[in-house]
């Protein structure tokens, strides 16, 4: 069982609500947390979204996302690394613990992959005075390979653990452990024992058998062939107690229905799927 | 430069085409080799494809594919792995010096993927003694993550290794290196090289940016991000000196073209971008 309150949504997996839509939708039904997405909040003002979060009762379990800062551009990659600040700013603003980090592709003027993650590391390091300055852990996110050409060349937690070990700074960059990202890699358990209390965020939904595009065809915990409550286990046995955060990108079905209905069937299955 | 004597294009790469249509346009344009696949090949019938394929003098570099034996039901399990006997007597009949051999998904009926991988590896040392028998390597070929799901839980040549050090039978049991699958992975320069002779195979393709398909939207060598150059160099290193075999599923572009179009690119890109 899932102490109800340790359930967060975030905002994404209702993308078809408003900012107050979805804000009254988590109230009406006790959801306790939320993790809000940066597009809604900007477009319904950092500080409307901080007073109607507080109003409510509603706790935050993060800001996502900021990042793709791989340009091999100098000139781009400082202007990625400004929008990566400003996101902290906001999500101080916000009072979110974390802000989820994703570090960008592969640009095609530069297809060395190795010299891609070189840079990515480089800038996180420079990162992280302003981090600690706002009191905004950064959350580092290993993303699916399938994505790794256009958000994340941040593949595995391997990586992510063996990033955070070169920065030496666990005070104030964690890991975001995306189960979706993540479950298929054979070396999964031994990388989240590694990660230990470095893990500040969990996310759940499932794999569809099915799954028809590259990011938005996530399914709801249970639908898929996700271990789900295994790697709930894991991130636990590796001391992690916080929020159980469900993020499901879903096009073709989650975003066409009722948020009520949505909201339904997450507080059943986080009981038992996850 | 490629020495042209070394280029294969596999029979998928020409869907659109026949066998005898697609052995015509080989042996048009001094194609020296294929890969034959298997669907193609039983529609033709394997006694006329090898007659074919020996008359136009087209030397094979494989055969593709057979496995997916993964499931959890012992009997479903044994008919799978009769199913792969069945192709390596295909190959060997075909004089294909190996038969591409593809894992096997996560069955909905256990999702626990560790039991999932021991399953198919076990599977792989009851089809060694067959393989012998008839004279036809098995190549494992790690798959992407994104088809860890229906398609093979091998998903890494890091655990293609470590699957080959367990069995031990580097005379009989090869890896095949996709480029398209493995070209994301932090530790594929380490893992080629520790793969060294067991890699008996070695495709190419391109990962495209803008991919709109989890298994068919395969891009043309030079047209996505992959760094082809730098991996020829590294199975090379680790002394593989066979066929760079082209092999791309590529549902809204080079499966709608004529084929003698699509060779004269192949013949282009792999001296470019290779």
């Amino acid at each position: 069982m899932l102490d109800p309150r340790r359930l967060s949504i975030h905002q994404v997996t209702l993308r078809q609500c408003s900012t107050p839509e979805f804000v009254a939708a988590l109230a009406r039904h006790r959801v306790p947390c939320t993790s809000l997405w940066r597009d809604k909040t900007r477009e319904y003002g950092v500080e409307k979204t901080a007073q109607i979060i507080a109003d409510n009762g509603i706790a935050l379990s993060g800001y996502c996302f900021a990042g793709l800062i791989t340009s091999p551009d100098r000139s781009e990659a400082a202007t990625a690394r400004d929008d990566v600040r400003r996101a902290l700013d906001e999500a101080a603003a916000l009072r979110a613990p974390c802000l989820v980090f994703v570090a960008g592709g592969v640009d095609p003027r530069d297809k060395n992959i190795a010299d891609t993650r070189a840079r990515a590391l480089d800038g996180v390091a420079e990162l992280i005075s302003h981090a600690r300055s706002v009191g905004v852990r950064i959350a580092l996110e290993p993303l699916h390979p399938m994505i790794c050409a256009t958000r994340s060349v941040l593949s595995t937690l391997k990586l992510a653990n063996e990033w955070c070990d070169r920065l030496d700074a666990d005070d104030i960059v964690g890991i975001a452990v995306d189960t979706y990202a993540v479950w298929w890699d054979a070396e999964i358990a031994a990388e989240i024992a590694r990660a230990g209390k470095r893990i500040c965020s969990f996310h759940v939904s499932d794999w569809l058998a099915d799954t028809q595009d590259l990011r938005v065809d996530r399914g709801m915990m249970g639908d898929g062939v996700i271990d789900l409550p295994a790697l709930r286990r894991l991130v636990e046995a590796a001391g992690y107690a916080a929020y159980v955060e469900v993020e499901i990108f879903s096009q073709r079905n989650w975003w066409q229905r009722d948020p009520d209905e949505v909201i339904g069937v997450i507080k059943e299955r986080v009981q038992t799927a996850v």
